[in-house]
């Protein structure tokens, strides 16, 4: 038996595998203190009744059977935090998890479908350059072949790292048949609109492209202005128009220019060569490529008044994945009735639930993220807006499982 | 006497003391290449049938004594060079002095009024964080005081490189009672409109500022374009406000960007604070005064609309000066009876002649530069371009001192 503590404790107890100095945690897959979280987890598991299981990814899982059908309802989120993240991204899910199943067997007795929840051992590709390692794994988006050649920044490979946390075996697909998460928003939405939860629609769609200026460096004393070929001028006019559109395209449209790079980057002399990235997300991909067709078109125009070429190369494309309506229906009415508030909103973040949403009905729920502040130390949600989530997990649950 | 060479064997010869792999030179200030070529320059100006002498600071004179008044004309350029500059910059000058006055002793014997040709120690502010160390120690605007605490990047003060060299003495302000520089355009305006000779009317006042943007840093997907503050958003549309502005203020101002610091620079981060330098230049202190005035205006909007904090840091202000009108006034005529195609035109760059041009009518001719091309092994001008700059500063001379 499980000894009842408030969540707050437990997101501090499972923050001890990897706290760092300023109060964060770094947990990257396969480290030690990695291991030690997902076997205290595995423990937390076996203690609530639950029948554990680890995959050969290091995924781990834990199971109450059935009384009617195999269908297998899967809850869960992920292990791995970035490097210096905070106590809650991934971690309050598993938590969550694990206190909604453990206590509705506890009040309820078995459940009609299987119900399994799940420590995800990898989303963030903090440490190897792959994402999702641990839900990708389970729905066979990945396998051993995608192991090869992949290393750490020490050049630790990736099927070294797992060998040495015990972890073998070839990942194979596993049965889920339904999938819900319970995460943080990382975002300001809920706070700004004093919601407590998020029931989300979808998880946007990504595309991340590098776009590149090509001018002529010349003295910034020496070149009257209409001699002038700047890139930095004309990347700085593209961002700003790309913004504009965005802003005057769709309510919910997010585009962004986080990262630049200009050479020779010295103030007196005209730059020649400008690198600017842009990152763009909606939940339908038609309004991605409209949006994209349209600020491609003001790049050429801009590039040619400028006298500038440019280069638009895309290395990120993530299909948006809607979330299943049904279920959110039910989510809705129940919140109503229990005079929980709440928003209907889009993850514009990348979660577990859109490997799973995209071959199975999926639920994602938001609490709220103070100040929107994620991957920091500084993450926090209050006490009572965790437990109204791990409320509404339970319930959602019981709906799907009882 | 010396025998007669080519002005481009005259530039390749003095281009030897610090010749670079790839046909550039590096010269700087107080280095061994640099003592050689004072040393040869001293000799040449010598066998010219001058008498030298050699300052405080390492600037090298070479003086004909005028038979009627004690008037003294000074010309020349400096010795210096940028790491791996050109072989023209500066040089150019300094050998354009020295066989146009021992030309003129040759063929027309002394002139009535003294004239001394200088090869300025130092202008470029390459090795030290000073410029115009040659020039500013003539006329007294550098002392010894200056040197205190003055070290290269490898921590070797001013006064021991100069100590080095067998240089020593206190720098007093020298007579001087006009100046005449010739150099490289370093720009493309004489190139474009196909004039051979640039009448400088102004060498161009500079302000340069750093400015910084505050916002917000926030994750790219889970915020919604209002709830922005993002600071490389409100950069890239001052850059491109300001741009503009330039265009349309006065067609010889100029303003560049040409370096920007991005934090944290990273695709999917929304930047929280970006620094941008920004570059003016005008002949006319007044309109660099009311255009900066008019984008600090424009950057608060700016600032206000896009919810940034801005701060504003002035690191470089220099006035305009005025070439000798009444000079120039002469050299046209000159041009035009003797069909040598001219522009008169703004120096965007600073010069030793602006050093001089604060205290004495002083004059500046340019030579075309193929592509603008300055500061680079690729700076270039064709031979009889070089030889034309020649005869019209020995026709000055001619005229000032004769």
């Amino acid at each position: 038996m499980m000894i009842k503590t408030t969540v707050q404790q437990q997101v501090d107890w499972l923050a001890q595998f990897g706290l760092t100095e300023d109060g964060g945690v770094t947990r990257l897959l396969y480290t030690a203190e990695w291991q030690q979280a997902q076997q205290a987890l595995r423990t937390r598991m076996e203690q609530g009744g639950l029948t554990t299981d680890i995959d050969a990814v290091g995924n781990v899982f834990g199971r109450i059977e059935g009384t009617q059908t195999d269908d297998i309802i899967l809850t869960g989120s992920h292990v791995d935090t970035v490097v210096n993240g905070g106590k809650l991204d991934g971690a309050y899910g598993v938590i969550a998890s694990i206190v909604a199943v453990t206590e509705l067997l506890e009040e309820h007795g078995r459940p009609k479908k299987t119900l399994e929840v799940v420590s995800l051992c990898e989303e963030e590709g903090s440490r190897f350059p792959l994402t999702f390692w641990g839900s990708r794994s389970v729905v066979g988006q990945y396998n051993l072949a995608h192991m090869d050649g992949v290393i750490d920044q020490h050049g630790i490979p990736l099927h070294v790292a797992r060998a040495a946390c015990g972890i073998d075996g070839v990942p194979t697909v596993r049965r889920v048949n339904r999938f819900v998460e319970l995460h943080i928003e990382q975002g300001q939405v809920l706070e700004r609109k004093q919601k407590d939860i998020g029931v989300v629609t979808h998880i946007v769609g990504q595309r991340r492209y590098t776009i590149t200026i090509r001018g002529e460096s010349n003295h910034a004393g020496t070149t009257p202005m209409p001699y002038r070929q700047d890139a930095l001028v004309a990347a700085a006019t593209c961002i700003a128009r790309f913004t504009e559109e965005a802003n005057a395209f769709d309510d919910t449209l997010v585009a962004t220019t986080g990262q630049m790079h200009i050479s020779p980057n010295v103030p007196n002399v005209i730059a020649n060569d400008v690198k600017f990235t842009l990152d763009v997300r909606h939940y339908d991909e038609a309004t991605i490529i409209a949006y994209c067709e349209k600020i491609f078109s003001a790049l050429a125009e801009i590039a040619a008044q400028h006298g500038v070429t440019y280069g638009i190369e895309q290395w990120l494309d993530v299909a948006p994945v809607a979330m299943d309506a049904h279920v959110n229906e039910w989510v809705k009415t129940y919140l109503q009735q229990h005079d929980i508030s709440y928003e209907e909103m889009v993850s514009g973040a990348g979660h577990d639930a859109q490997v799973f949403g995209e071959v199975v009905p999926t639920t994602l729920l938001f609490v709220p993220s103070k100040d929107g502040i994620s991957h920091s130390p500084k993450e926090y949600t209050a006490a009572e807006q965790l437990q109204t989530g791990i409320d509404v997990l339970k319930a959602v649950l019981y709906q799907l499982a009882y």
